[in-house]
């Protein structure tokens, strides 16, 4: 059996080292020669947007899924009139753009922060005047790790943040500014038999819009009522769009209320600490859900943590000796602002987790410019 | 950093697996287009006897190991003149031929069942005055599961039996039967820094010459007098040939007492255990060993088991459906005999870990002929 999958970056790469283990096969289609996961599965280098190499990428495939969002919705709905494609056609138009994602939050009774679409200059006052300031104005597309977007405190700010977005050729929305608690977020999965799983909720630190470390189950009081809450979230999405895989949805938590931020419709870097911390990691469970596989275990061995590895070499040696973290790299080059790999953290409690991952941030630190 | 491997088996595949996570890339040398390593990395086919495309296969190592000891030790000789191969000559000398290991044993103080040389059929009556009958007769090299022995009863059998594994022309060792409680092996490590490391003793049931079963902790009482025995006699070895990498010792235990039956210089069957059940595998701490990183815990985390996964397709949907169970396949066509995957168990209590491999072991039955 081979799978295919559209982007072979570091997710992709994680996924094809876990069909390994079900005996599935993966074949990749990316932009790069140098893709991350080039050596855990066949690799077509090709173009998304004109591929020339479709019918051999297809060749022999049972389904298609992808490892990023932002693949062109006229590859999945080309790929989709012959193969299956998980998540489905429907599932990426929600998810590929923030005014129809936050449209289908709403639609669905789950809280999100106050938004409206910026189609052209001439649409910010109103959109402020929705949202209010402090804002936040974002391409609807494209966007990760914090691109495209800016804060804006002023209508001034927001004309010119919008322009520079690209106002008028580019669509963007006005999300009105959070202030909250920390960010969670919830890997769901759903099997195309319709059953679901969920692992605990995560609690994400973000810094220069990539993601930092994550920490499940949650830290602190009041879990349990956020994870119910959550899943009721989640649940929702699932079924609206009858999705098959693994969905991450992203949450401002404020004051034991959860505002949805985002949702990517696919493996997440907030589920990473699934691969040494839960019996069946999110790339296990994405592929037994499009498989049609039985969902496998969600639940948290003990106290997880995870810590990205970004823009430098990791300090392989010093790492290895800390007990209790379990390096992961993705065979990438550093650059500032690359994620190379991360590490998990597997530990009996929450205090013996802070330990250990504060020990690999000070190997980290130590190694060298690590941004 | 790429890691050469003779041999591309499963074995092979697991390291390459183990690799991956460690940003090391892997380049295989088999004899066979189809080795089930060839989608975790490169794969050089190539003759191991008289290899052709051995500077493609050398091109950018940092060091070569393997697989499985029956590599011809005229290549690894050759390798390791420009190359660091671990484990080193001395060590696949000492374990590709019985007659080595045994007598490695008793000039160490390991004690193993009687053995005697027979070099041609002449040697057969002193060679069963020396280890009496019941006897084993066995070729000294190239043997596995089972394969190249036969047990003796009689004088007249003996004699058979040497003339048919071919004495004179193959060189053969007789070994007194031993009866024993059961088969246990040891997962040793030693790093090219010196240090070493040991998995806790593993429990293995065989039938027809192939590994069924492997159970860790060492089920029973006494495991923890075992275990130094086992790590004493380990030890001993590690340091005689300066090993580095993975060493199992396969021991037959009789009313306390450990006989060493044989070694193999290589990540083993009976440690697969180690990749669910363990903090860091036997594939992981194997790789860390020859690339000089410190050595991961080795310490079983709960109860872990192993069933092997022989001769039939595995009921992939009903294994993946046992709660404590993971499954691991080799991407290997089926046939009579052959391992096609394993399914660890990892479980809170042995009591747990009894019933989850009593539930792999009925589906597997369920699912047909497996033998």
């Amino acid at each position: 059996m081979i799978v295919g999958v559209l982007g072979g970056g570091q997710l992709g790469r994680m996924l094809g080292l876990a069909a390994a283990n079900l005996g599935v096969r993966v074949r990749f289609m990316d932009t790069s020669a140098e893709a991350p996961a080039r050596h855990v599965g066949e690799l077509i280098v090709d173009d998304f947007d004109r591929p020339r190499r479709l019918s051999e990428f297809v060749r022999g495939l049972s389904l298609v899924t992808y490892e990023f969002e932002n693949v062109p919705a006229a590859l999945v709905e080309r790929l989709s009139r012959t193969l299956k494609v998980y998540p489905g056609p429907e599932a990426l138009r929600q998810a590929q753009d923030r005014l129809n994602e936050k449209t289908l939050f709403s639609r669905l009774g789950i809280p999100t922060a106050r938004f409206a679409p910026i189609d052209g200059p001439g649409d910010v006052p109103a959109a402020l005047a929705h949202v209010g300031l402090p804002a936040v104005i974002k391409t609807r597309r494209l966007g990760y790790d914090g691109k495209g977007q800016a804060l804006v405190r002023t209508t001034g700010q927001a004309a010119a943040a919008a322009a520079e977005l690209g106002a008028g050729r580019i669509p963007l929305i006005a999300e009105q500014f959070v202030r909250f608690d920390r960010e969670v977020s919830v890997i769901g999965v759903r099997s195309a038999d319709g059953s679901t799983a969920f692992y605990p909720l995560t609690e994400n630190v973000h810094a220069a819009g990539i993601l930092r470390t994550s920490r499940a189950p949650l830290p602190g009081r009041g879990a349990a009522a956020l994870q119910r809450l959550a899943e009721r979230h989640a649940r929702r999405v699932l079924a609206e769009v009858e999705y098959v895989g693994v969905l991450a949805i992203e949450f401002f938590e404020r004051a034991g209320s959860l505002l949805a931020n985002e949702m990517a419709p696919r493996v997440h870097n907030s589920g990473h600490w699934t691969i040494d911390g839960a019996a069946c990691s999110q790339f296990e469970n994405h592929l037994r859900g499009i498989l049609g596989l039985p969902l496998g275990p969600t639940g948290a061995l003990g106290a997880a943590g995870m810590v990205n590895l970004i823009g430098d070499w990791p300090p392989l040696a010093r790492l290895a000796a800390i007990d209790g973290a379990r390096v992961h790299l993705y065979d990438k080059q550093p650059r500032p602002g690359r994620k190379v790999g991360h590490v998990n953290v597997s530990a009996p409690s929450a205090a013996q987790r802070e330990r250990v991952m504060r020990a690999v941030e000070r190997e980290v630190r130590r190694a060298g410019r690590i941004s």
